[in-house]
């Protein structure tokens, strides 16, 4: 290897979007797939998809969802059936034209959603109140062609994800489960990968086509744009009545039933690269990280092999059996110095460093990626490791939260709006709820209405555009 | 629900075809989408592939495999790189030539096989020796356009199945690799789903196109047809060299590698359908059922359940301290009559029973559905009910094997064959090696060498063709 492999040329500060592209590539999570806005993702990238997947299934079980399979072509006719839904995604859609050397007479649309193939299936499978209520989630993939620059986990044309799609006999226990999705989601993304949310409604203008509303989660990324982080839509009776869903009451009268649908993707990951990630490459939250501990071992002949090789085996038992994932760097020909930034580059929460003198001493040196602080464990103390690791996990979240407070400001004066959205940055400010405003602020500005985080309902302020009687305080970003 | 929403109504052995369907339906494993040629997986169907992708993904872990994930699409130009690959997929393959309205150039297929996508990839990956070997797996799903009529998880356009692809320094470790991977389909098969199999290689004319050899595990049907199970292939370096998949080895010097590719796919959960199920319906190997117990709680007034439910909860608790998955059946207004019918539908392993008297006697009744025999445990005996669970789901696979057997016959006579081949069945017979008898047997009677067992070269016999000296004893067979 050569030292061209090694370290992320640029700085974090100087050139946010090529340090992400270098951490992404060099920390081997993803890579370019032949077709323009495709990725591939390598095995410590999926790995991190299959941690969150595993965490979500677990909640999503508790709350009486099920997984299912969907296949990835809809017929165009089908698709159609909601038209504003339709309009929403025709642009981005790609086609089968044919199979084989034959022509296909109704084109087949690769996924952008599936809400219109799931509720036909729902509209056969629902009949009585007692189907009620359907809850089930598909872990796939979704396809919405990119005209801009490729961008891994944030601008791809085809993108992991789940979409979850419930039925209810309630208008009220629909929009409860919209709200428990939304909780699921903001509780993962905090406790798993350590980044802080802002939760609400999006605006009418912002909120998925076909949905009464949306809830989002959203979060700031260190270039102070904003990233949605995740989606939960109330769509009413919206999508039951074109595609009938419709099941008997308990009185035997029919009636269309309420929906939902929610989704997270693998954008997830990207904002967790953005969020946590330094000048020496990425930073793993410890509860998502494939590897969570990596021991180097260090010697310069074989009385130091001898003597070190066995207390690294010892270690490595022991916090395997207390379910830490642990690697064992035992590359032969490259130097300790090497590793370090390796390891550091790939993110590894904790790094153990041990050689001939650790051995006397009886003890160990460990260094945390997140703050590059480095502690010294005696020997009897290795089995804090697993508790350091959970410090690690509440600290890095912490810090992101003091990160995401420091670019979050109440701004009510229009141009100091102007002046600071260069800079990005969660802005909290009043707004009427007029479209015409909203439109203005961003044709102006390049900031949207990300979220309206709930309980920002406020009528005592002017509006920072119009200066009429305020509605909310919406938060405004520029976005990914 | 009426009483044309339960139970089977033709008989396996009279019709086996439409029997199947109405399994798969009925019990609501899968269902139709409005393509033809694609079905959806509901939660009961879908659980069974979580099952069995988590116990390969243990054995695959342990084996050194990671997963990854690749993208649908692959241009036209790579996936005609390896010719004979291209020529053998091409016919069934689905194309994308627009998106949105925009017309693509160089069309996109979606993946039959991912073989063309991650080896540009891997040629990327690997430089040295130190990158191999190299070992990943990719859940997901693959296309091939079917144009006869849609048998769900036997013909289908789409399915959901696993490719891995390892890359080796060695000739000799990739072969090792094969092996190791076909013995992981086989234990797994056989374990989880009590499906006895046949391993070997296929002929040179059933091959993977592209592979230098094959080896497969087939398992004969109730109908006497042969069902493929698995394959796993060896490629040597015929995708290495066109792909340039090298690496330079210890002494500098470039290789190309040597390569393996292999992989299953939810055909594993047709073959336990018509495997295990009877007139009654689905019967699931207790492995993989996604509900393994359920309870039938037996009251007609409130004195009734006032009895009978805090046992019910008591023994589920039992039950799921042990991790057995346990359901208990409360609808009300349907007769235990009604729900009996219903779960041995569903093909649930172990069915309680338990009333009023059972309360007083301390006893319930336990009624295996693979055997539908009933036996009384009283409540001190509770405690077994996960060692029956185990002996069921070894006494599933000794009466598959011992059926297997019964339709596997050693056949030496061209006339024999031709009459009991219209009955179905594994026929050992003496084959030349050549493909011209290959050829006129599967065209005179419809059977094809399905599997050249490991172990059955006979250079002792005549062929049972051309009468010349035999080289091996293959298994012939209908398939699917």
């Amino acid at each position: 290897m050569g030292k061209e492999d090694v370290g992320i040329t640029v700085s974090k500060n100087d050139d946010f979007s090529e340090w992400y592209t270098q951490v992404v590539l060099k920390a081997k999570l993803a890579d370019y797939a032949p077709v323009k806005g495709l990725i591939v993702l390598r095995p410590d990238g999926y790995s991190i998809w299959e941690s969150l997947r595993s965490t979500f299934d677990k909640k999503f079980a508790k709350n009486g969802i099920r997984n299912g399979f969907l296949p990835i072509l809809i017929p165009e006719s089908l698709l159609g059936k909601e038209q504003k839904h339709f309009a929403g995604f025709n642009p981005e859609v790609f086609w089968v034209t044919h199979s084989g050397t034959n022509e296909i007479g109704d084109r087949l649309a690769l996924r952008p959603t599936s809400e219109t193939l799931a509720y036909t299936l729902y509209s056969k499978w629902i009949q009585s109140w007692r189907d009620l209520p359907l809850k089930i989630n598909f872990w796939n993939t979704a396809l919405r062609a990119e005209i801009k620059a490729t961008k891994p986990f944030l601008r791809t044309s085809e993108f992991l994800w789940q979409e979850g799609h419930t039925v209810h006999v309630t208008q009220e226990e629909a929009e409860k489960e919209v709200m428990k999705i939304l909780d699921i989601y903001k509780n993962t993304v905090e406790e798993e990968l350590a980044i802080p949310v802002s939760t609400g409604k999006k605006s009418e203008k912002e909120k998925f086509v076909g949905a009464v509303y949306t809830t989002t989660m959203e979060s700031i990324m260190p270039d102070g744009k904003a990233l949605q982080m995740g989606t939960s839509h109330f769509l009413g009776q919206n999508f039951s009545k074109p595609f009938e869903v419709k099941f008997a009451d308990k009185d035997n009268v029919e009636h269309f039933a309420w929906q939902t649908s929610w989704g997270v993707s693998w954008r997830l990951i990207g904002a967790m690269i953005m969020a946590h990630g330094d000048d020496k490459g990425l930073v793993l939250p410890p509860k998502v990280a494939p590897m969570q501990v990596v021991i180097v071992p260090i010697y310069r002949n074989d009385e130091g092999k001898n003597a070190v090789l066995p207390k690294v085996e010892e270690i490595k038992n022991t916090l395997e059996s207390k379910d830490i994932r642990v690697h064992v760097d035992e590359r032969e020909g490259l130097s300790p110095g090497y590793k370090f930034n390796d390891w550091e580059m790939k993110g590894v929460p904790l790094r153990i460093e041990i050689g001939p003198k650790d051995i006397e001493k009886e003890s160990i040196v460990v260094a945390k990626r997140y703050n590059l602080e480095k502690i010294n464990l005696n020997f009897k103390e290795i089995e804090k490791i697993p508790t350091i690791l959970e410090e690690i996990q509440v600290e890095m979240l912490k810090k992101a939260k003091a990160e995401a407070k420091n670019n979050t400001l109440d701004i009510s004066d229009y141009s100091e709006f102007k002046l600071k959205i260069e800079k990005g940055g969660f802005f909290n400010s009043p707004w009427c709820g007029k479209l015409e405003c909203e439109d203005k602020i961003k044709e102006e500005t390049g900031a949207e209405i990300r979220v309206i985080p709930f309980g920002s309902e406020d009528t005592n302020q002017k509006c920072i555009y119009c200066q009429e009687q305020s509605a909310s305080r919406p938060i405004f970003a520029r976005g990914y």
